[in-house]
């Protein structure tokens, strides 16, 4: 396969993330499958245009389903609200098209299963786009524990915080019902931790919850005086406990002042930890029990040519990646996976073990106990 | 009172302790009452000569109850392993002493709350040794959160690890029996962070535990090739909630490679956050919310005479107070309780509190429910 | 103009950096001028044939002064050694050709006035690549210095290091002599610095220098037992005064272990103080003086949209940029500077003006006196 | 001996600092010889008793002649303002007694001659008060320069800044005046830089200096609209040379805002790197080359009790000194070194070649020129 039609359903931020992905995996991973990007989608007819235009796409469409009937469209990628993922991926997985779709899967466990049974039924390839996993530093850290440098995993903890809700006084929109937005801070932050913990430790075998909307209300901003009622969480604490037995927590808030992108997490081991905030994304941390108590003391790594792919992007130690260049690194991914070089993670069905965890951690704080997801 | 007669029960890590802040804290405080060194027991007669001479104490004794009855002591500082503190306290509350006893208070909830009614039925006054609370950082992080400056608190996080067990073959010894004492990293370590969050946010009105003890044989260091069972938690998680509604997590290990006194918290609110560690004593994280979003971030405050009483220590700021340092402040704060001019916080009713949160932990970690301690 | 021809020089480092840019900046900021890749020169044909197909070029030449005459091209872009920047450069601007330099201009002084002259006597624009310069961070400093929050600057320090030759038993390379290297870490590290001094405080007007090649001897890789000797400067240290009368120092090292892309500055201000480093690309550091001093400290702000032009990559606040952004981004400028939307910065004569200051460092350091650049 | 008799001039921020250490230092270290706490002096009578009282002193005086005169006293501590130094270290010299001086020496360097040439003609013991060179963390990364762990030393970068004098309206005062103060951040901050580079490097061989008055003129607290003009330092930087040949770096400011105690130091080796920074004075900074590149990064080590004599102050690690703990190390030393155990460092000869090295720099400032101290 010389080159691979790219279809983009979206054009907002991770519409156009996904889009300069496409445009820049081949300049800088070089072996890759040059996708040709196709086809573009999005509602507004100005908008598709234009974004064609300066994304590079070669063609455009309002209309999503002509887009994953298009022919010379192989890969899918969705980047449409969470409401619109099931019928898109059925329509795609139905046309015989790789999907690649943003994460969460779904509002629902039950959209969520029959996605996964759709792309199993169609036997196409999925990846769902959950970003953080293929950070050289958090590579490198799985390379580290599978090395057994920090001994046998004993603790996991995480968080991810952001503070794009933490200012009372927003108004209700669509984010804040079930209907529309599935759930809060649950499905918007909570899985990208989950992602991390699954690849890092195993998957959860069982979560006990206590989950909040602490900013109850919010100002209605057609009716002045009047306010809307916020159906999903703010704030999620969880117990967990892995498939091999190891015990953790997670925590996760939309409404924590100050964080910006604080998917933060930490490894003990029997004989090191390792620790890496997303906020400082190029460093880990490494503590290495033994030797001399005098010079012991937690690394701060900083990530370069020796934790690829960093390399690729630039040879220069410390130089620095981004958040889009993670996302250059899973479309490397997507590509590689679809040429059958690399198995594909997470696909649909690891995104649904995913999202059993958060349906499991609502469930189980509503019940008071621990629960199987 | 021109002085007050001071007896100590221990000379090691914490006897040492209290016998630097005794001897320091006129120097530093000057309007409170003097402290006169008169009684210094160890079970050791050479060390107690010793210690007493390097302490500056007038006499030594071998007997902690010829200590705890004599005449010229006013105040019983016990320092002696925990399993004793309940005999001692009720000794001395009996001769009608007042009491400054170390965490925790006793190896059962049994016995602490024997202590407590002990030292109310006498009518002596207490406090129990939580180091961590009058830390001028920590003062002044209380001082904001009553003065609204983050809002209204809607989390409280907090983690208190160390590695000193975390070897796996360090030895078995009685530190890892119940008998001996007690819990494990609970009466160690959570203990102190639970001190924090009653002192900073509310008295804990339930918890759901999750407490582990992972390295579960230990060497006996008398038979080669012999194993003891550790009996007492290396691990523990907790979600919780306070008596006015907030939600939280605590977590605790001695076992966390590369943690040396990570007491650890974050303090979510409305409109801020206020970040500490134990580790970085000296410094404060405060995030306020509002005004340019392109210069808003958490501030690194170090603390210096804006935050009392660091300025009785040194009137430079950033210049760095220790961890003993803290010990002279609650010392200070007991002779001043003793003089009527401040109310003691923690007393043995107080941590009685935070004792029954760490029971309500196991128990709660054995049941696999919500409990109220 | 609807597009504009480019032409690449250079594969390597730089070279893919540049294709990286051009082939992303239309996506990222969506109103420039589309960049046509027309034509990538590289010596070695199997190379340039292999990195035109991956870089997205249209054609691939082995000659450059081929590429210099192309009438479809019109931005040459300069990635060669150092050695070659002259004559391409001169070729170029005869061709009429807008010119995009690496930096340093030249090996020499002499080299780079001649360079100046060419495009200024040829009337083209230029732009040297100094990378650093429009880090969201770094324009947001620039902002709030000429907003005058932290007063009127009296102070800047400056340092960058790295360790590419910090270790001794590296071979003698080209990159040791004069004649192929020109200068060591002046021109490799130290002119980034300057560029920076001259963009946030002004031209610097006088230098007291000294400067040290610390590993005097490398091994020759091609004579077991020989050595080399190294002829440019390990490390370089300077006191400066800006044309403003500001006092600062600067200090580089390419030999400075565990350092990867340390390009760490201070500007102290009458009411405040800014602070950067590289290494860690997305946070910015400010302390304004006044308010409540119990409440002051640094505050470490992360960018985001507030920042322009963050939000074009990204609209999530602390999600972070990478060291190849920064190239879009001077790209977007050259783009914008051709479209007569902005002013080229640095251009070749800004370019010469941070080399007379490196090589007065060198002659201020052999004549132990201050001398003016 | 079994007690030395102390004798202390001055109740200030250091004359406290000295009480406090000599009241805890024998509770610290155990083999010291006792101090006896013999008589206070302070010019105001009422201060004089109060501090006594406080401070533990048995008597008394408002005289100093008279305490260093007095035959109960063996160590006269010299904590009075500078320019009173030499008539008091003069007087203890010719009274026999061993003399502990805070620095700087002196006002002016012939004064600090005299008093160097007075302690060596008496035959008095002497130290200098340097405060920070005895922080584990310092002596740790002295072993460790010593043990070769970073190579040989090729570079020393130190800065040392606080901001006491950063609001350019604070009213003029006798520090302004360099017939009452001497230099300004050159004797009150430099030194101390100064004094730890003499420590782990080697004595400054030469000095190129650019010193600044920046407030020139701050406002007469006495006559409303009219200033005083302001005769020394606020801002110095230096280029260094050390006797081993070393190159480097110094520079000090007492108006950075946000600096609060930021005697910061970094050491090149040619095999490492360590460094420091004493807002966090409980943590050193090390990086080691070698090994796996994808594991090295710089270690954040916390002292405790691998770094003596940290664990003489407590023996779990991480938890802290703090600044006072500091002198309280340096009295210690100075009893050890009059029992002979220990060589005193910084004597009165030593700090005199700390105060040659600012003395330089105000020279070679003026006159343009590196000049040897």
């Amino acid at each position: 396969m010389k080159s691979i039609g790219i279809g983009l359903i979206g054009t907002g931020f991770m519409g156009k993330c996904h889009a300069m992905a496409y445009g820049g995996v081949k300049a800088v991973f070089g072996d890759v499958t040059t996708p040709r990007l196709e086809l573009l989608c999005d509602l507004d007819e100005t908008v598709a245009a234009q974004k064609a235009r300066e994304f590079g796409f070669a063609r455009w469409t309002t209309n999503w389903r002509e887009l994953v009937d298009d022919p010379a469209v192989d890969i899918v990628s969705i980047t449409a609200p969470n409401g619109m993922h099931r019928q898109m991926t059925e329509a795609a997985a139905s046309a015989g098209k790789a999907i690649y779709c943003e994460k969460p899967l779904a509002l629902t466990l039950a959209d969520g299963i029959a996605m996964r049974d759709a792309v199993q039924e169609a036997g196409v390839a999925s990846l769902t786009g959950y970003n953080y996993l293929r950070n050289p530093a958090v590579i490198h850290a799985k390379k580290l524990i599978d090395a057994g440098v920090i001994g046998r995993i004993i603790q996991f903890r995480g968080i991810y915080d952001e503070d794009y809700m933490a200012d009372e006084n927003l108004p209700y929109t669509w984010r804040c019902r079930i209907k529309d937005a599935g759930t809060g801070t649950l499905g918007d932050l909570a899985v990208h931790l989950i992602s991390v913990a699954h690849f890092l430790v195993d998957d959860i075998a069982a979560v006990m919850g206590d989950i909040r909307t602490v900013h109850e209300n919010r100002p209605d901003p057609d009716t002045p005086g009047r306010s809307g009622r916020v159906e999903n969480d703010d704030q999620i604490n969880a117990l967990i406990r892995f498939n091999n037995g190891v015990q953790g927590t997670i925590a996760s808030s939309r409404i924590a002042w100050g964080r910006k992108s604080y998917l933060q997490w930490e490894i003990h081991g029997s004989k090191g930890m390792i620790r890496f905030n997303q906020e400082r994304m190029n460093e880990l941390y490494l503590y290495e029990a033994g030797g001399d108590p005098a010079v012991q003391g937690f690394k701060t790594i900083l990530t370069g040519p020796a934790h690829p792919p960093f390399g690729l992007f630039t040879p220069a130690p410390g130089h620095g990646i981004g958040f889009n260049d993670l996302k250059v690194i899973e479309v490397a991914h997507l590509l590689r996976g679809l040429e059958g070089r690399e198995t594909l993670y997470p696909d649909m069905n690891d995104a649904l073990h995913i999202e059993r965890v958060i349906h499991g951690i609502i469930a189980s704080s509503e019940q008071g106990k621990w629960l199987q997801p």
